[in-house]
């Protein structure tokens, strides 16, 4: 087992719909569990409780932003479905739930594409982008994931103001990428508004992942920009590609702006 | 009132989370209510239960294509803050759920945009666009709203097989445009992937619109797009803007490729 299955493991009370699990402190950002981690963990329960393999659609709210140590999930299956399932996720902490997601799942094939927008972007390898790193919050996250920046969207902030990223995402420990650690990939980055000088803690209120692809081993390739940023708030999107270069994952986040 | 406003109004019950409301006919595409004529309805109930005036993040998962006629909209408030609550909200037809959504609220103002990536396409004005219409189905929801269609994206297929749509839209008694009937704008263009030939009803799994900004009088301007088509399913993108040029919304969906 990969270091992030054994730290995304779920066991599963007699109720069948409910799991315990406990929030490993090696994937946070300063005392912040990962909002990536946290989604796949809230896949994985709703995978279980629906019986289908594949998260299709993840859809999270955050409401408060949970501690490490023990947490439970709590799921009700909202559809049972041949080709799709649909459950909800919640991530509770005593009497409080703490991050709400709605999961479609069924099952991703290793499919051809059919039609995409080439929109992958060039971006040099690996070895030639700089492995991120932050000299103000410990970050444990960065000692689990390898996150290497495209120097051209790095350092911050941006001399253009252009808020977007590239980087590469693997997991530290060397396991294949798949699904569950795609919805972690898509949250890894830094927040793309510190290019606009917006920095300090930038609180996501939701976070949508579309999975769209079965990853091949190998680097993900992450690119994440913002739109707008307007009365307090930002989007961010980040899509992923494998080391084909397929489209595996698009997510989209609202987040309010840090002050700090 | 706007018959938008008559067509989604919602009756408390006295457990006050508790919403009935009528699915008016008027807003079908073939007997099946349109997506964001029902995201409307669960964002109001939202708004009622937070008590807070603006949606910010709507995440649906589509369970059951509904009836028109009556339903029932329950919430659970899971999360109420000073800046932004949450709450679920989901609409019911007999004993099953049919619709299930996490809704973020709380206030947008009048306030300038700090940054924009400014992709609002150009486009003709909308005396110089045409109609949407369908020859195949009857679209009661076309007799509600306006929706003028870019003729270098129409008709279907695209030659070169570009899945992307411009449009204009508003409603067709001549009420301004609100945040809840951006809901509906942001769904109310024909698939995209029809530019691809694959036509038939392309069912909506999910669809999450973030609300950026009170939209101004006027027409909404709305570009959607595919990015990848790939084992039966396909991303759906729209993002609209006000008629001073301000993004307003964006969406994204999963949907299956349609087989008709």
């Amino acid at each position: 087992m990969s270091r992030f299955e054994t730290d995304t493991a779920l066991r599963v009370r007699s109720d069948s719909t409910t799991y315990d699990v406990m929030l490993d402190p090696g994937w946070s950002i300063g005392e912040r569990p990962n909002g990536g981690y946290l989604l796949a963990i809230l896949a994985r329960a709703a995978l279980a409780t629906t019986g289908k393999p594949s998260p299709l659609a993840v859809s999270a709210h955050y409401l408060r932003a949970p501690s490490s140590g023990p947490a439970e999930v709590r799921t009700e299956l909202t559809r049972s479905g041949r080709r799709v399932s649909t459950a909800r996720s919640t991530i509770w902490q005593g009497d409080q739930p703490y991050i709400d997601a709605l999961v479609t799942a069924g099952e991703l094939h290793q499919a051809p594409v059919e039609w995409d927008d080439k929109t992958e972007p060039v971006m040099p390898p690996p070895e030639e982008c700089e492995l991120a790193h932050n000299p103000h919050v410990h970050i444990s996250l960065f000692e689990q994931i390898e996150l290497r920046v495209d120097p051209s969207t790095a350092p911050f902030p941006a001399p253009n103001g252009d808020p977007s990223m590239r980087f590469w995402f693997r997991l530290a420990d060397g396991s294949p990428p798949d699904l569950l650690s795609l919805l972690l990939a898509v949250d890894s980055g830094p927040p793309t508004v510190f290019h606009l000088s917006k920095f300090g803690w930038a609180p996501t209120v939701e976070l949508t992942v579309l999975l769209r692809g079965l990853p091949a081993p190998g680097w993900v390739k992450v690119e994440s920009k913002t739109s707008t940023v307007a009365d307090s708030w930002f989007d961010e999107t980040a899509t992923a590609w494998d080391s084909t270069g397929r489209l595996v994952a698009q997510a989209r986040q609202l987040a309010l702006v840090g002050e700090g």
